[in-house]
């Protein structure tokens, strides 16, 4: 299997990761600002399918309708020139000063009434270019003192946006879909919908909940100290997962967004192998940070690395799926009893009930006397993702 | 406001709590056990109203008939005697090795038939006991490598349990709901439904999702770097706070089970503070572990400090609610503007997005210019978590 | 006891601190630039007797030298028309792009020689202003990736430096130390020297161990998920304490710098206790940034709330130490046992070998039935801490 | 080359590694008690070289003289059949209910010299058996609450303990040095010499520091978030890594003590391309627990998981150090110029400072626009590891 990426792999990058100039909290800009259409050339040349934006990555913030024509012209061209996607598009309600406080949950109601206008209107372009997804990462949506925010009565503004949201979307009968991207914390000290599950559970209290999905990033559920191929099987469960931001995280601490394969590398390839055979059609997008150590190649280096490495754990986990001796390891363990239901196919609850072998004569020593044989299958694995068997 | 608890103040303890003979990890016992009817007398006198128990807290694993009938006579006699209630039950799917692999999602079907049933018959006790609530903590339905579970399928497995379960207390006419209690890790590397918005997420693909609610516990959600009082408000927002679990815990590390109020107090204060005006209306569960290096006298401290504490903790959050400078400053940080929706109450769509004030005119700089003011509010709660106004 | 700071307390303050615009990773400045002096003005109103500064704090990097001329200039009249002192000052060796990389440990060996020249420049200027502490915090000093440092040839760099810094310090005369600031991470996937422990050891390498010692940070620590005062108990215990930056962190996650008190309080209790019985005698340095939602006023009383929650914290630790049941209970926990060498005074290796009822005849069920008390010790803590007694 | 371990790769196992029977803080023992003399055959029959142990590993706490004397024989007639030797020996101070508060730093002053006692006798019996490494984990050291423990005075207690054993080692002419194994938390809220750094430190005050170092395990460094390369690289550098315990662990959260390779990989990586490569002679020690879900085939195949991951990573290590590609890459990244010294060779201070091309002609910007090229080199690094190369 090749490791070279082409657009069939549907891999996509946002502007801002290759064009993050390296500000961080301690240290100004290291790097020049990159041209959206330079970006979209050189990842078309990477093999990438699709790059996506926020409405500020392409348009700077109160930039005149000239600029704003001229900009999206430009990007156009990149596009058309290359064959390039915008799969997805997205806000940004995060960096202006005026977004301090969020945006959809502002305590200030006119903050909250510009934040939704603003997002209309990228909805618009996002439509016009072709976006399937809006992704909407609600960053500053939180606090860092316990009075500041009364998170119930947040949670209401926030449905209030969203439902709105989907209204306008269904009105101007646009075929886009809103996926919700989590985080626990950074920028903000807790942010709201911290995960993966309170996104999903924020979602089923909105008024048309099909039109909502997540958009997971390994390095946030991480940052959380959670598990996130598992994450994302319980969003797949739930028929959630419209998108997916890939990148590297090493463990419980700030916002790394390394290149994916970076961090977490079993995590890592667990995931593809879920991604790779668990139904999910969507892009693979990359949302990480060439690190601020690297100039303009480290960049593009960086970001072939996380093209290069999904193909390899690609290649590595399918090898692992097709080999028989992991299949014999996979029965071993019971997985296919786990796929059983528990209760037979025409088994009633009286039936059930009344089954002694089940409880009363059921042989508990037995039971705890046979192993589970977790760490063959799982040196079985490390064997494969290392290419270290035969 | 007195410190001293009354069952007014609805306190209640499970029996593995002060019962916790202090086996850890590294280190075996350090005190007897206790009979759980001394249990029910000592936390009846320092002021507790409820009692709750796994089913080997008071039946041990195995027992026979005989044994049980008489380990439940004398225990309802020691509830009759003192007037304690038994507000909650839930099963011991943990202790016994038999459930080293879970048991809803074991990988073993007769493990999870045994697990059902084990957990149907505690149902009938906890309802004959006149419990309202059937706790369930997964504790073991998880995994430490990455093929040993999938967990989509053992999601397929949670959800056949949850249903059976609900179906069987419907039919049996049971005044009873479930209460899923989320938990990060430990003592899985990582558990399913780890917070409570997995478990939120996971009741809304239930069956009969009103028969569910969540029993969220401090320190389970502090393990993941969460902000507890921010879940809470989530599953109040939700409608889906039917218990909780009050302990403490310092930061992300292993189970702490710190007594109320150790651990992070800020966050404690909070708690109570939106507990208390949020309308929750049931227990206040203690589950927490008396240190092991506690005697029984210090096991006896150790409780009461916690209902101490939730009552001192009560009586600030009330005084900061009603000092007229706290008002002041919240409609400074605009709290009321907050509640507002952020369209008007006739406004339309189309109406909103023809208002220029909102987007094109909107005046930027000014809205930067305006601080929110969350320093001063957030001393103000200081000052009166630390009785140090005025 | 007072709440209200005066010089006698000896609270500083970064200019940094104050005079933070509110740049994060993700969103630009919210505050304007603070003119130094007018920090300083503020600063002494407000009842502090200290400020400290980066050398680019005060003076831009690349300045000319009649602009450094006048800056200092201004700095000085302000500190003389306040009264305040300058007891510590320290360089900036990250925010600048020249730094990327680290500056003691840049694998670029003239950006190395850059960093050491800034360095001794800055330390002139420090002990002109009469500085008796010059802080180090190597923020960039580490990698992201495992290729990207050699660890041991980078810690000769480090030594290197130092050792040639305190070679300057004793050619010059001046009357200053060193003090190392650990840090775990951020802005560096890991940066070198992350705990206050690793600090430690690293000066029992240097060629002068006494010119140097440690400058910890509240969260710095807590980012670890350290206990402060523990780390603080070994520094002083190693008589290396030699500055402090006290401010406030919501456990293992970005670099918060909330407001000292805000985070984990009762951590804040314990360490006021230990600075104010355990024989530290320098300034109570705040190193904290106001959140980027405040206005100047709220920086302002940001600041104010640093102090003040000092001020209670040390009227309730004095309480505590001064109640006759607290020293009552800590005799009960035995405590005064601990103080005891585990030796007799006179005993010799060979009597102790000897002593049978130290180990034969040793009454091991006994000392397992004694309890510890430490619940009921903590909980007279809390109740000081809160003024709950009585 | 090959992955099937031999006695010359130097791999050693704890007697309580795979005869733990699975007993957590939430459930029962899953598997029998193994007989050290059969642990002792099947670790040789595996590949591995020598085998330690706990003093009650061997010899139950409290064991008659009579009982003692016969496990010990038929232990060392075990050692004898296998050709297996015994490296390093230590003292379970912590599983005993009288530890329950510590053994070295405990309040009771008598518990204080049971466990120095204790810790002699096994002394003697590690001198016997052949031991050159005695290590002391003080997992109990440490405490739940801040008045608990005086950390100044423990530290006292520990240093008088050392010092003790110290002397009691030279006086008996043993050969034989003592490693300190750091560890944050767990089984204590805190415990006294968290880490890496904070052991070194500490070590730096005894009376005869060459006689100690320190044995730092791959979980307990990352359960602090810390970088374990990076720990062992300083540990190393002060001439102090006497010991080593490799295992797995997945962030920060309980204590896993996965098989080694398991957890973070690219850390392990890392790891063993510093242990081939950085001086360090002493044993592969694995300190790890076989997950409670595995039998005894379980058990064995998850040791012999742990050595062949590490001859993986020690084949992958090699191949990366050897690449020529990756040296050029290497030297892209300037580590060559890293490990020139910052100075010339005879450069003074004075030169140095009228050095005008290190500072005020320095050209900065060209500093700046030069990458690091970090990128591309960790990619290699994940191509070699991988072994996706050519």
């Amino acid at each position: 299997m090749s490791h070279t990426p082409t657009p069939e792999d549907r891999f996509s990058f946002g502007l801002w990761t290759v064009g993050w100039q390296g500000r961080d909290p301690f240290g100004d800009a290291t790097r020049p600002a990159l041209d959206p259409a330079e970006s979209v050339r050189r990842l078309a040349d990477l093999g990438a399918y699709g790059v996506t934006f926020h409405d500020d990555d392409l348009i700077p913030f109160g930039a005149s309708e000239a600029e704003r024509e001229e900009r999206v012209k430009r990007f156009r061209q990149a596009l058309d020139a290359t064959g390039m996607t915008v799969p997805m598009a997205t806000t940004n309600l995060f960096t202006h000063p005026v977004f301090k406080d969020g945006g959809f949950t502002a305590n200030d109601r006119d903050v909250r009434r510009f934040a939704l206008r603003k997002t209309i209107r990228n909805i618009d372009l996002a439509a016009e270019l072709g976006a399937k997804t809006y992704v909407a990462w609600g960053g500053r949506e939180g606090a860092e003192s316990g009075a500041a925010k009364d998170v119930r009565t947040a949670l209401d503004r926030m449905k209030e946006a969203f439902d709105l949201l989907g209204a306008y979307v269904l009105e101007q009968g646009y075929d886009l879909r809103f996926a919700i991207e989590p985080k626990p914390n950074e920028p903000r000290g807790d942010i709201l919908l911290p995960t993966i599950g309170h996104a999903l559970a924020f979602i089923e209290r909105l008024e048309r909940p099909e039109l909502y999905g997540v958009n997971p990033e390994v390095g946030h559920e991480q940052m959380a100290g959670l598990n996130f191929p598992h994450g994302i099987a319980q969003a797949l469960w739930a028929g959630k997962l419209f998108h997916i931001d890939l990148n590297g995280q090493n463990g419980i601490k700030y916002d790394q967004d390394l290149r994916f394969g970076a961090g977490d590398l079993r995590a890592a390839f667990w995931l593809v192998d879920l991604l790779e055979t668990g139904g999910y059609d969507g892009p693979r997008h990359f949302d990480f940070k060439p690190p601020r150590t690297e100039d303009l190649d480290g960049v593009w280096a960086s970001a072939a690395g996380c093209m290069r490495n999904y193909l390899i754990l690609k290649e590595r986990a399918a090898a692992f799926r097709a080999d028989p001796e992991v299949q014999e390891a996979l029965r071993a363990s019971r997985l296919d009893e786990l796929a059983q239901t528990t209760l037979g196919e025409h088994e009633t609850l009286a039936g059930f009930l009344a089954d002694r072998t089940a409880y009363e004569e059921f042989d508990v020593q037995a039971a705890v006397e046979r192993g589970m044989a977790f760490e063959r299958l799982d040196q079985l694995a490390m064997d494969h993702l290392l290419a270290a068997r035969g």
